[in-house]
């Protein structure tokens, strides 16, 4: 038969690929696995989202602009300037979720062969996604001591080669949870002037910054309109992952206009997702309460069990809705398929995301897993408690 | 600013970018466009499509499988059982339309810098994918005399070089509507087990034959399981092209398997196209009847009056919902041009695609158009009207 392609090749399986089969022969023997490893809230979709979809009017679902509609665009604009962001619709593309806005503006602004900057642990997507074009992924850690703070600026600086085009961040994070601060930005900001770097910030859980922590998009950044691109999606903060309707915004025209060509070989995002997100982004004050405050008391619930298991350590994250947790075991991964294939409590166990999925560095992140507080309390209540006896029966323990 | 990338640059511009506004300001001082540019029918979408978009019960919109819904793949495998295709819902992806089937295809089965060889003209978009995965696109012309029917395979093999890794066509063809005989498919077939080729069959017009012609899918071709690729979609066959379904299916699960990981980079393909896809999938033999009979009656009417038409030839296309037609005149692009922005006729005109946008050898396709008969009949003989007249007014007629 013809070959594979080498790119194909070099794509990465999926972190959790050991794990999905374990875990369905859980479900099959009458064991309920709490599934703590991916980004998939429970919480109700923007009510307005479902009322746009089931009242649509429209009897011919046609092509719509390949840049996205411009309802849809002019209404993200508003959207912005109610978080002190100025941006114009047309500095806005409609993307088939956050992940064609990555892949986008990887092709706009990187050649096969050019470096990315990224802290780790990272999305193991960008990982993904730069292998599809071609794009080499150049890591700096950051460490679960200090709650994954961007690592010091001069190991960024370090990293950089004639080859760097661009550095990414995603803010705040996933995995770690982690929220950049407003003088982090500004580092980056200095050091993509003083390299002529593209600067791509991945926001797309902005809403969800807890203890008073004000988020400041990367948007308000001054100086780099050129070598800004912000990622967006309506995934999370309207809990409609599956809609698969995303933003890459810009003021640099002419990389939008390059980006734009791009879209027009793929004719136009997805338009009933379109519509539905429209209608999101009207959604009154209290629905965006109720997905921040289930979030919020999500997360304090969490961190507090999870720092009472003898031996887990857990930063408290700052945003998003997930925490990378420190676990007292010789391999988060052995330890995550061991749950699954070998211990049981009560008919139940957890599923959980091992660390190293989210580092490039080998060795790193072995004893770390990513925990999304998706499930609601008592889930996650009954969930610590596997957690809590599988560590104290796990035979890996350290 | 830092530089776009080389492959951003190298991406082709929209052939019909210059028009665009022309067709704007036509309309804006109160004209009448009839676009017969694109390929957006004006049909109903499929009624059921509608009713579960309508109907939808879920009240959260979560992710899908990267791999696509399985009961959409399942649907869609029992649709080819019914066309006599034999293919079990684990040889089936779904993706983003049909674009994604194809930047998937090609990401999976070429490295960059490997070729691959394309009949022209063809989907101008094909060159966007090639360009955008570094793949280089190879052009075998066929001729408009012959109704543009598959040039010698010999001119195929003659391209042929170490780096040729496929073969892609589309049957029924867009642009030009030619059906590929059974005996040309099985040219292609020893062609690619002769060279060890993939073979990339996009059928997304498989339901618009005419003239009692008989389609045979590609994937009836005996002894090239592991070459061949169908690209598939409902957009066409469903009226449905704002959804983004599509299908990559193929019998080499290798093949599969490495597509899949580009899947889950990208999560999934739109959720609720998918629901509304699985519902157009049990769309009664009337509704298909509907669409057929309305594209028929549409070529009739349009190749007949198309060939009336002092200096027109029109060959009759045996498929989809395009002609290619030559005209009469120096350069069909300044034509098209001309027709928005001088001509009018009573306060009507029409928007073209100019034939060169569907070629890569220079020079070619000058004295052709793209006609999509996507309008109704009213509409297409007021457009032939203004055609007919058009073209006796023009100053550059030959």
């Amino acid at each position: 038969m013809p070959e594979i392609s080498k790119r194909g090749m070099l794509m990465p399986n999926s972190p959790i690929r050991k794990l999905v089969p374990l875990a369905e022969a859980a479900q099959n023997r009458g064991c309920k696995v709490y599934r703590l490893n991916i980004g998939q809230p429970d919480l109700l979709t923007a009510p307005k989202a479902m009322e746009a979809i089931r009242n649509i009017s429209a009897n011919v679902i046609e092509y719509g602009h390949s840049a996205g509609n411009e309802s849809l665009r002019r209404k993200f604009a508003s959207f912005y300037e109610k978080i002190g962001v100025s941006l114009n619709y047309e500095d806005i593309l409609i993307t088939t979720g956050g992940s064609e806005a990555i892949t986008l503006t990887l092709l706009t602004c990187l050649n096969a062969g050019d470096e990315i900057i990224v802290p780790e642990p990272f999305y193991a997507n960008y990982f993904s996604f730069a292998t599809a074009a071609d794009v080499k992924v150049v890591p700096v850690t950051s460490n679960i001591e200090n709650g994954f703070a961007l690592p010091p600026i001069s190991e960024f600086e370090q990293k950089i080669t004639p080859r760097t085009k661009a550095i990414i961040i995603c803010n705040p994070n996933n995995p770690t949870g982690y929220l950049y601060s407003w003088k982090e930005l500004e580092q980056i900001r200095d050091l993509v002037v003083k390299y002529n770097l593209f600067f791509i910030c991945d926001e797309v859980y902005r809403e969800l910054c807890y203890d008073d922590n004000e988020i400041r998009s990367s948007m308000l950044l001054e100086g780099i309109d050129k070598h800004l691109i912000l990622i967006d999606s309506v995934s999370k903060r309207y809990s409609a992952t599956g809609l698969r309707v995303g933003v890459m915004a810009s003021r640099n025209h002419d990389l939008l206009q390059t980006a734009l060509k791009f879209c027009q070989a793929r004719l136009c995002p997805p338009n009933i997702g379109q519509l539905a997100a429209e209608a999101a982004l009207d959604s009154p004050p209290e629905y965006c309460e109720y997905i921040y405050n289930s979030f919020l008391e999500r997360r304090n619930f969490l961190v507090k069990a999870l720092n009472e298991i003898p031996g887990i350590y857990c930063p408290t994250p700052k945003g998003a809705f997930y925490t990378m947790v420190r676990l007292p075991v010789d391999d988060a991964e052995k330890f995550a398929m061991w749950m699954l294939q070998e211990f049981e409590y009560n008919k139940q166990t957890v599923m959980l995301a091992p660390g190293s999925g989210f580092y490039t560095t080998p060795g790193s992140g072995k004893q770390e897993v990513r925990i999304a507080y998706v499930l609601n309390i008592e889930d996650l209540g009954n969930a610590m408690d596997c957690l809590k006896r599988g560590l104290a029966q796990y035979p890996g323990r350290v």
